[in-house]
């Protein structure tokens, strides 16, 4: 049977995110491992009136086969909300709507990619981008993360093997939620600038900052070289599947020739309640209210972590977004305290599938963004003694 | 810049539709170009019920991240059809929804398919499928179809080269609208059978026949190496971009993969609202509806292209889907057909997109779901002058 698959395919390991799914399911466990928007604030009346609105209006013309770009309305509301909230000048023709920013990174990669092409990617990095890219035989070069950013050095070494993209998600990284810093950008644009590699800023958490102010994005240092993927997902809906990718229309093209033998066009009717949804309501307060939950979701994460862990576990403290990341100061696997962690009803996502290279790390990824400040305070406690029993077990 | 791009994308050519598309915006033009289901038989008020009813019964969780596979609750649903309809029987697990059909065959060859493998093809093919599969660079073996279905000693031929699989439209082709007799359908099977070819059996049109009775699936004759695809598109809206594949499930699991890696997961509030569609309405007569319209419109395109165009014109005699396929007896390309008919502002799809290989062909696509007989009339006699025009001028 094995004959019958692509080598692409074959290369591929199965989602370890798939097993923890699993043992979520037992309904006294405290999860921290999902990687969901809340879904107490998806806006559900706002968007029944606006399915309403859109069958009255519409009728079957938002039911029939439609363009591989998208709806022309869709795109330039993308561009004008660029311009207002960055500062970012994009015409709508360079912007091509996806199913979720997961499948761009899928264009891109089918769009630039040849078997063993460089690629460089964060370490740790965004797992669904590592499955996107690993389908097309990339040669990885990982260039590790801290609190400020990527690594300057590292990646400077990593541009002298001329790689075709750099991936990144500068703004509250998924798994690691740290965020480059101003300087970093400067420092990252200046190597990346001329080189021939396109950057990849993946941008689906920038707008829930919940403290500190924004950072400039790369489009302002590269724009001829950036690539922006972007999303609905977290700041209204992730269930309709819709984001996009900007590029300079050269790239696009090719892009949209990808889209079109990909599944022709994106659903076109969720496109058209989703434009009527932010038409006739105010996205910004609601995004507000968003941060100001996950504010406070993460803050008390960072308390009862400060109260209940050992000091010498490292944890970072993202100013957005939906994930923290942990560090424990022994050389052990974080698969050995999912499994303390699993005996006390408690699950985190391991940092292991956060690397292209087989690595045995003990840094944990932890989501705020689903669990209220009583389960965070109980969840921790489960863990900080999980962590403790794995420390015994150590000496 | 093309030093940017993948080898894979610099081979795939603009699509010659996209052009035609253009010239159809003329609203003088008379159009058999299209591939479009007739949007006067999309069920908008039923399907704006069955939202009202997905908001009032799932609230939020329609709007949640959601499993790659699929509902269960649809891909029953489809499974129970299969079985009533067709007497295939599937489990529900082998079933993957997808953003129409023509995601399914992305899936299906990046989860099987190497640069150079040997796929056949039908010629003329789906030109949807030549885009999708082009860009995995496979060696196309593309084997001639006719009024009984494909050429089985061509066929005979192409299995010798080993191929990784056959993809099919057996029903009511696109572009020609022949379909494959049960005669030629049990000799397909038979030398595909046990040859490790999959056969990918792609039928979006097979509930839309207006005329003959129904033959059976290659799955009765290769179950355990034929691939379904099928789609809500045609019986009931394109624009939610919802179809599915079957598969064996050691295929299934790859392709769900690689759906996971392109997409994530397929729009789930479309899914839930097509459910509710279909369990509280009765799809069989609104096939019916459809079948009766597309017979009778069929039926308009045939007489008035025996009464207007010369004898010696050959076309298809369909029994059901919305296509039919014109030759001319002359070696001229379809291409010159076009502009002769452009100027008489009528429009239909040159033959030469669906071929594989660079070729000439006088043969040309008629597409009878979008229009009325009126309009049919009217453009057919447009078409018979334009025909007339070119043979005079090869005189």
């Amino acid at each position: 049977m094995d004959a019958l698959f692509s080598d692409r395919i074959r290369d591929v390991p199965r989602s370890f995110i798939r097993e923890i799914l699993k043992v979520t399911m037992d309904r006294q466990m405290i999860s921290f491992a999902g990687g969901l928007p809340n879904r107490q604030f998806f806006p559900v009346q706002q968007l029944q009136k606006a399915c309403e609105r859109v069958f009255a209006v519409r009728g079957g013309d938002c039911l029939q086969y439609s363009n591989s770009e998208g709806l022309i309305e869709l795109r330039r509301y993308i561009a004008r909300r660029y311009k207002t909230v960055q500062g970012i000048s994009l015409d709508p023709d360079q912007i091509l709507i996806t199913n979720g920013s997961q499948q761009a990174l899928d264009l891109i990669a089918k769009a630039t990619l040849n078997d063993g092409d460089p690629v460089i990617i964060e370490e740790p990095g965004y797992l669904g981008a590592i499955q996107a890219l690993s389908l097309y035989r990339p040669a990885f070069l990982p260039v590790a993360v801290d609190d400020e950013g990527i690594d300057v050095q590292g990646l400077a070494n990593a541009i002298n093997s001329r790689p075709k993209m750099m991936y990144t998600v500068p703004n509250f990284q998924n798994p690691s939620g740290i965020s480059y810093s101003q300087e970093v950008r400067k420092q990252v644009a200046g190597l990346v600038a001329g080189s021939g590699c396109l950057l990849i800023e993946d941008d689906p958490y920038g707008a829930l900052r919940f403290k500190g102010t924004p950072v400039d994005s790369f489009f302002h240092f590269l724009p001829g070289q950036t690539i922006l993927l972007g999303s609905f997902s977290k700041i209204v809906v992730p269930g309709f599947r819709l984001g996009w990718v900007a590029a300079p229309e050269t790239i696009l093209e090719k892009l949209l020739v990808a889209k079109q033998a990909s599944d022709l066009h994106t659903c076109n009717f969720t496109q058209y309640v989703i434009l009527e949804y932010l038409h006739n309501n105010d996205i910004d307060g609601h995004i507000k209210t968003i941060c100001d939950a996950y504010g406070n979701q993460c803050r008390a994460m960072i308390d009862a972590i400060e109260r209940e862990f050992p000091a010498d576990v490292h944890c970072t403290r993202p100013e957005g977004g939906m994930f923290l990341w942990g560090k424990l100061p022994e050389p052990v696997s974080s698969l050995a305290l999912f499994d303390k962690a699993v005996e006390r009803k408690v699950v985190f996502v391991p940092g292991e599938p956060f690397y292209t290279r087989k690595v045995r790390t003990s840094a944990f990824r932890l989501n705020f963004s689903c669990v209220d400040e009583s389960v965070i305070n109980d969840g921790i406690a489960r863990l900080a003694e999980a962590i403790r029993s794995l420390q015994l077990d150590q000496r």
